[in-house]
């Protein structure tokens, strides 16, 4: 059994970690070698936009799955129209755009922040303030991380916003949401529907970027079951298959409104390596593959993943590793980068713990000593 | 960092998902092409007894391993004597001569059956008798799972077990043990001498080939203690680095034997994977690297994990996996090897429980449900 991936990042490389586990063969198609899918031989490096490079690719494979939203599943299945692309070329194409993404799961009733679609700097202007500032302006496709995002307080920065973050079918704006604590949740689903859901993560951004996600999340349970809920929800509406992710917003008044989906093994689920049954990447390829989902169940009390960002621009350098590996009961997870640059992701740890507080005091101490 | 190790079965398999999770590169250096390693890039197929191979192989490895004590560390360290092999030949040496390494545990005071190593057919069955019979009669080199051994229960059987199993330098002859129940103590050593112990796992042979291992053992706190005294002193006794079993039998008195020793990871610690923080494939790779042993600390109240074996001969087809998948909470582990043979390792399914009476049911159901 076969799983073919488009893409090379960390995502495929944990992806591929569990699907060998289970005995299934995976082969990767980049444009460009990546690192972190080096050490694997199935790695064929080819222009993927090319009709003959993914019909040699998909040839053999029983799924073909990505690695990011932005990899060309919908040139695959027209390449390769006898072999299963999961996600669905039409649910990347959801979700890759922002401003699709937020009309989708809004026909589909999902709560989420007040939003517009502005084609013209006249209507984003109008929008805006008919929302009231602050307003974030996110351009529509090729955001992430922070970046393609404006946080617009002023109206003298709207100009701006809209140069930088127009596209020709315009930009997204939404109401700020003042939320008090983020969270994500994670689903894998098959291509019949069946789904498993995994525990609520609580999940914390520093600039912009996944810093750490603890799990029991803290949330009431009322919350926690509203945001299940509402994930599965938006799962549903996007027809996403393998695993999405959906990030919330907690507000103080108890709703939880949708953030955005990842239609992939997600920052925030990696610490179901160690702390679930069955991980995300297992899921992912059991659930594109067709074959039975994996228990999401928690082994653990708690666990803590903390991301392992790069601080310097050159060669990756392990010399702090051994004092990563020094600090007890950690999981280091490294990507094999061969190149560092600041606020690069190198890795991450993840630790589990008696309490949430426990585990996340553990993770942190092993991110720290992580410099690279 | 890099990891080299000379094999390339599936204990080489587990020990290079541990050790590039960790961001180590990992090269393999096989004789011939082997199925189990074909997924990962730094495979090179050549002579292995060339030195000139070995010392190329061994080029910008930070240390070499091995995947079996039969492997030629000896030749990798002659060839490239700057890389550091561990085990070390010395080592190797010891453990894969059965009698040499019962020599080399009674110097050091470690119980063990009483034996005797024959090098004449009439010392041989002077011996036997001696001992009385049963006795268990051992080739000196080569002999596992049950291959090379033979249990003589009547004097007409001597003369056709030397005849099979003598070598040049005889044969090595053992009190029958009439153990209750047999166990393993898994050990990780560094270079240094440092060293981290597993807690004391329940082993169950079937057709002298590993069945089940179950954690917490069952067995009183006495006996696990002694275990575990006996493993690091015979761990210690043949200057073991890296992972090393210690397999032994509990005996119904309170006592434990030594049964024999592993300079490896093994069979018996495949649960560390998910039982464990840190597994014994993790420990390895840090222990012959010199880096900070992990913790073995138990991450479960319980775990079982079950062989799979082979059934029948002819290219592995995965058509039953589905069903083993569907078993709740079970992690599955297939070897990649394209051929099956009746009683051929071919995986294993480890699941964990609240109880090793729990975790064990769900196990055996899980391995039955895979038929390859």
């Amino acid at each position: 059994m076969t799983l073919g991936i488009l893409g090379g990042g960390q995502l495929g490389r944990m992806t591929a970690f569990a699907a060998l586990r289970m005995g299934l063969d995976v082969r990767f198609l980049v444009p460009e070698p990546a690192d972190s899918v080096a050490c694997f031989s199935g790695v064929t490096v080819a222009d993927w936009t090319d009709p003959d490079v993914l019909r040699r690719f998909a040839e053999g494979c029983d799924a073909v799955s990505v690695e990011s939203e932005w990899a060309p599943a919908d040139l695959l299945a027209k390449a390769a129209p006898g072999v299963p692309v999961w996600p669905a070329p039409e649910t990347l194409r959801l979700v890759r755009d922002k401003a699709a993404q937020r009309q989708r799961l809004a026909e589909a009733g999902m709560p989420q922040p007040v939003f517009r679609v502005c084609t013209t700097e006249t209507a984003f202007r109008e929008s805006a303030h008919a929302l009231g500032l602050p307003v974030v302006v996110k351009r529509r496709r090729g955001s992430y991380d922070g970046y393609g995002n404006a946080t617009v307080r002023q109206g003298t920065e709207l100009s701006d916003a809209w140069q930088r973050l127009a596209d020709p079918d315009g930009v997204l704006v939404e109401a700020f949401v003042p939320f008090e604590a983020e969270l994500s949740v994670i689903v894998a689903r098959r291509p019949d529907g069946e789904t498993v859901v995994y525990p609520v993560f609580y999940t914390e951004q520093r600039d912009h970027r996944c810093h750490a996600v603890v799990v029991p999340s803290g949330f009431s349970s009322e919350i926690e079951a509203e945001a299940v809920r509402v994930a599965l929800a938006a799962v549903e509406a996007v027809a996403g298959v393998g695993i999405v992710a959906v990030e919330m917003f907690a507000l103080s008044d108890g709703r939880v409104l949708v953030n955005e989906l990842a239609p992939r093994p997600h920052n925030t689920g990696h610490l179901t390596i160690e702390a679930c049954d069955a991980s995300q990447f297992e899921n992912h390829a059991r659930a594109v593959l067709g074959l039975p989902l994996g228990s999401t169940s928690l082994r653990t009390p708690a666990a803590c993943m903390v991301n392992v960002l790069g601080t310097t621009s050159g060669p990756t350098r392990l010399v702090t590793l051994p004092e990563a590996l020094a600090a007890p009961g950690v999981a280091v997870h490294l990507y094999g980068k061969a190149e560092s640059r600041p606020r690069r992701k190198m890795g991450h740890v993840t630790v589990l713990g008696a309490s949430p507080a426990d585990a996340r005091a553990r993770a942190e101490d092993a991110a720290s000593r992580l410099v690279l």
